[in-house]
């Protein structure tokens, strides 16, 4: 198994959800396959409209770049080596909330994306999701 | 209750999926609410990657004029009245397997778009979830 | 006088929606100057969401040739000399409903662009924004 | 009643254009429904063209993340939580002028967006247009 299928990206999305209500937030979550292709995306009741396409994005950013979104965030500041990154591949989101998944070899297998709170928030829901895998 | 809620489109989501496999294909399934903004998404495990965008634009296409797509397609060929409306909003999607989604008192409250399998396969599926509502 | 003042594009605007409303239609209506800027733009209420960007574009496309919109979807049809012509200016609309204006010395000044119903209504209701120029 | 209609948009531009005359300035003013879909807008004579779109993004972005668009900008800064969200949903703008618009029982409803003068100016303009509602 080298990628991500729809039954393991709607257990993921179902912790993130649980994860999500626990801590009394409203999210947006995508999750993508290897290929860094969307699998699943849902925006929970309430959540902001804005974060659809961020959630999206931060997925996308972990498994372009293989790494938490927001490591690429700490090098695309100015002055850092990968400053204004995001003008890349249609826009490319760099802060917290973004996370590869890897499968048990250690392969990168695809990445889950939040986004509708905090920066904090959004990685401990996503993190939920990606330990569901 | 005037527009689409995550349940209503999980449902939905869930019983065009239980189409799709009773039926033999795989499908991009997208729900849109009221106000033509993404609600849920899945891919289904080797449904054809170009079918998740067209999925969103079909769920799309049916909100922004509240009929089916495919009604848009048969306006839009050469020498009919809305030749190549295709080019607005952004990219419209005009054959069928988009539906608008009605409430009880007749307001259209979002609708769903399918894509991965032949016209009259996509607009089964997606007719299969719209019920579901 | 070389181009269409807020003032003008809102009575035009208001002879636009009193003629949908005799008509029984809902419309979007917008108003671009000799730049083929947007001055001005409404959504009648519970008219179809898609339609705004196509009245926009309807507006601009008349002002971008100086001619009604539908006279350019004429030449745009296959085999025809502007086949295709959509694809350029982030997308034109060719169908009717767009119009430009006029001042008194034959100077163009702006257009009108309506989308809402058929193209016929569309165009109705723009002639009677126009007019009110 | 759980999004602006065109009557309340049309009231609060002109509430926002009666303060933009009062403060001496001209300026772009666009009004989104609770799905960020443009209701209205008009372009006062002599306004910035650039303003047009920016007042579009200003109330998209307001509605978007249901706060002033002002409060992003302070968090999309370098080094701060949501550095370069700007690169989301086509394009968002995250200085002062966007004010997201709340009915009686607290729900948002919409949002305005104001464009041409100093930040200042546009967040005075637009929260004029927000209290007419």
């Amino acid at each position: 198994m080298n990628t991500i299928n729809l039954e393991q990206a709607e257990k993921m999305i179902a912790a993130a959800k649980a994860k999500a209500k626990e801590i009394d937030t409203k999210m947006n979550i995508s999750v993508v396959d290897a290929g860094a292709n969307q699998v699943a995306f849902v925006r929970m009741d309430g959540a902001w409209l804005g974060s659809a396409d961020i959630a999206l994005k931060k997925a996308k950013t972990a498994r372009f770049f293989d790494m938490n979104s927001g490591e690429i965030g700490k090098l695309s500041q100015p002055g850092e080596s990968l400053y204004n990154i995001e003008h890349s591949n249609g826009g490319l989101i760099s802060f917290p909330g973004g996370i590869p998944v890897t499968n048990d070899d250690g392969t990168i297998v695809g990445a889950i994306g939040v986004s509708g709170s905090t920066v904090n928030d959004d990685h401990t829901v996503a993190k939920a999701g990606a330990d569901a895998f």
